[in-house]
């Protein structure tokens, strides 16, 4: 097949490569531009990641936080949309290789493709400890969560079945605090009156933190306060101690086995390969050291975004991989694709921190504003009302409102599905 | 592993297999009866097969039509739910047998164990032709529909774009029928915008019937009023025509090829293997024949319900096998398992039919309450407060209600994602 058409051949052409917050936010930055937009992306939807743990955790529908890319850009047409993967990058004829043997020609490239989990070279622990960056991640996850109990409510061996009520999750980052802090409160609150056999209270939930502390991106104070609330929902919080070892027998750290069915990967993730396509330096997670205005060095013509790159901050400490840092370098990008086509020079972009987030269980999160922090259950509204205005559309709005107002007053869960594939799964 | 306790062993032992409409009425028909249930179904939920086709159709969210069985019975601590296969019935020992060894002890036991998609000896169709029965059914036929749009947007060729545009959905019970008038607009009223190198008007759905008229379990007029509808909305009805091949270019019927990327079989069941583990008389598509009172033969502490069996009403025809016949079934049981336990004879059961209704796209639709009969809009509405009503639980009713009432003002479907794959899914 051919290249799709991609408008008359006087236009610039722009090929944004990932619809995540950066690329998403780079196309809607582009408006009114005299330019054709290419977003290209190997999924057909653009993921609310904030909240995709509570997909993994039965609070939310995979819908209620994903949207097709192409209906986003619906009154936009000279965006063209793909559902496509890319291969790699052809930087000398200045195209875009797909996986499928198309290419798509370019005047400008923006590189968006984001993140993966990573293992330190431990490649071998993902089939025991998965992580959570796709919606598939989290059907996945959630199907292992909720089989666990299952699988606990058949058993009768004691040891076995202390195994599966426990839940490792390594990495105590906001996605590893969300976690355990959701689970827990499943444990706790949902699923009690719904078993026979077990006490799904006795379900022990253990966050293993290679640093010294929880949220390491917060302040001391508000890192205490959540591991305070962590422990007194029931989580227990390891901390300084690495892991060395994931299987299906549970997890080992600081040389002591640890017996659980379940593991989470929280600790690290990857670049996507971008930094590979150019063989552009990058730091050692592979994020693309890019020049103060975004650009891929020696590459004026290759912008990158969001998790795809590392950048420092105005005090030289590097910006954070959080969606707000990836839409204002995608809104800057699209600026700067802007000036340069009035014959203006890009100006580098700087950073500005809004706030950090956190939720730790129904009722508790924790917010750095910087000058100010806020706990507990003020920070609870606030994250939650700032996490329902984030989402696209009204609809989404309203039906998150609606799942979260409905977890608080009856803790009950609207996603308690275990789908692709009958009792036998995880066995 | 053991088998669960089910309690003193005085109490009359109740196993019930399958958690669809029949057996989950069973259990509920049973609340305060002096009895120990288990509740067995080899999927964690409870589905609301209706509306299963809106899912297929991007219409609704998963969780919006299914239930944790387990949450369904939290209040009811005789109940034990157990998420397992079950792979057989020893009647002379009055044991079930689960896949994995286990076996579950009854001095009653109820047979809910439904239908699948069945092809006439054309197993070999199926890879081609998915039905919809399970959620990943629904998920799979979502994903095809909408990776079938895509692959067409980036298709130069027009004899293969056309294949990707037309879907072939064989046989027109109301399953066939409503998944063909969403189909059609689906690419109609809500896709055009979204598309840039392909008009989504120009996507044929043609709905394939061996009979001599769509939906053949109503009466004429309403027959004709569908097929009408449909053809408005664009589908293509074909009637009197079996289908000879499905394959990957497509199916033939008539003797003449179709070529379609996208087939939907609709056109025939078979119940599960309920008649083979007891080596009861079946009729062709392997429901059990069962007494009178809903027991199997010679087995009078076996009873089957719902699609499981084949039964016919007081006028000597079949009962159908929609949700209400299923329900009435369960509870008849029930009561009859009470009676005996009260020392009385159970009652024969009488099938009462309240009415058939079909969704043919939006605002139109066909209800058969006997001597009323309603299409059109108003039947529409009838139709749509009657499936909310039905739906378990006000979060549900609430989720569906809203998410009707936006696809009705704005064209819009919630849940267009295509998971479980990247883009090369489905190539």
């Amino acid at each position: 097949m051919n290249t799709p058409a991609l408008g008359p051949e006087d236009a610039h052409r722009v090929v944004i490569v990932g619809a995540g917050f950066g690329g998403l936010e780079c196309a809607l930055g582009l408006k009114g531009a005299p330019v054709k937009i290419t977003l290209v992306d190997r999924r057909n939807h653009h993921l609310f990641q904030p909240l995709l743990y509570q997909v993994a955790t039965a609070s939310l529908a995979t819908s209620e936080i994903a949207w097709p890319i192409r209906h986003l850009m619906s009154d936009r047409p000279e965006v063209t949309t793909l559902f496509a993967t890319v291969s790699g990058v052809d930087a000398n004829n200045k195209r875009v290789l797909l996986e499928d043997g198309d290419t798509l020609p370019y005047d400008t490239l923006v590189l968006a493709t984001g993140v993966r989990h990573a293992y330190f070279g431990h490649d071998e622990w993902e089939p025991f400890a998965p992580g959570l960056k796709t919606l598939e991640d989290a059907t996945t996850l959630r199907r292992r969560i909720l089989v666990a109990f299952e699988r606990a409510e058949r058993e009768s061996d004691p040891k076995k079945r202390a195994a599966m009520l426990t839940f490792a999750i390594i990495g105590a980052g906001p996605t590893g605090v969300e976690l355990a802090g959701t689970i827990a409160e499943l444990a706790r609150d949902t699923l009690p009156p719904d078993f026979r056999n077990i006490d799904t209270h006795r379900t022990r939930v253990v966050l293993i933190e290679a640093g010294p502390r929880v949220l390491a991106g917060f302040p001391d104070d508000l890192s205490a306060y959540a591991q305070r609330s962590l422990e007194e929902i029931g989580v227990e919080v390891v901390l300084g101690q690495a892991v060395t070892e994931c299987s299906a027998d549970g997890v080992v750290y600081g040389g002591k086995p640890l017996a659980a069915r379940t593991l989470i990967w929280a600790a690290g993730v990857r670049a996507s390969p971008a930094a590979e396509w150019l063989h552009a330096p990058a730091d050692r997670a592979g994020r693309l050291q890019v020049m103060p205005d975004l650009t891929v060095p020696d590459h004026p013509d290759i912008f990158a975004v969001g998790d795809t790159v590392t950048i420092a901050d105005s005090k030289g400490n590097p910006v954070p991989g959080i969606a707000p840092a990836a839409k204002q370098q995608g809104r800057h990008v699209a600026a700067s694709i802007k000036a340069r086509l009035r014959g203006e020079t890009p100006r580098p972009f700087r950073y500005s921190h809004a706030g950090s987030l956190a939720q730790i269980g129904k009722r508790r999160a924790v917010i750095d504003f910087g000058k100010v922090k806020l706990r507990g259950t003020i920070a609870w509204w606030i994250w939650g009302i700032a996490h329902i205005y984030f989402l696209i559309g009204l609809r989404n709005r309203l039906s998150v409102a609606i799942s979260w107002l409905w977890a608080l007053a009856r803790d009950q869960r609207a996603a308690r599905l275990i789908t692709q594939g009958s009792s036998k799964v995880g066995r």
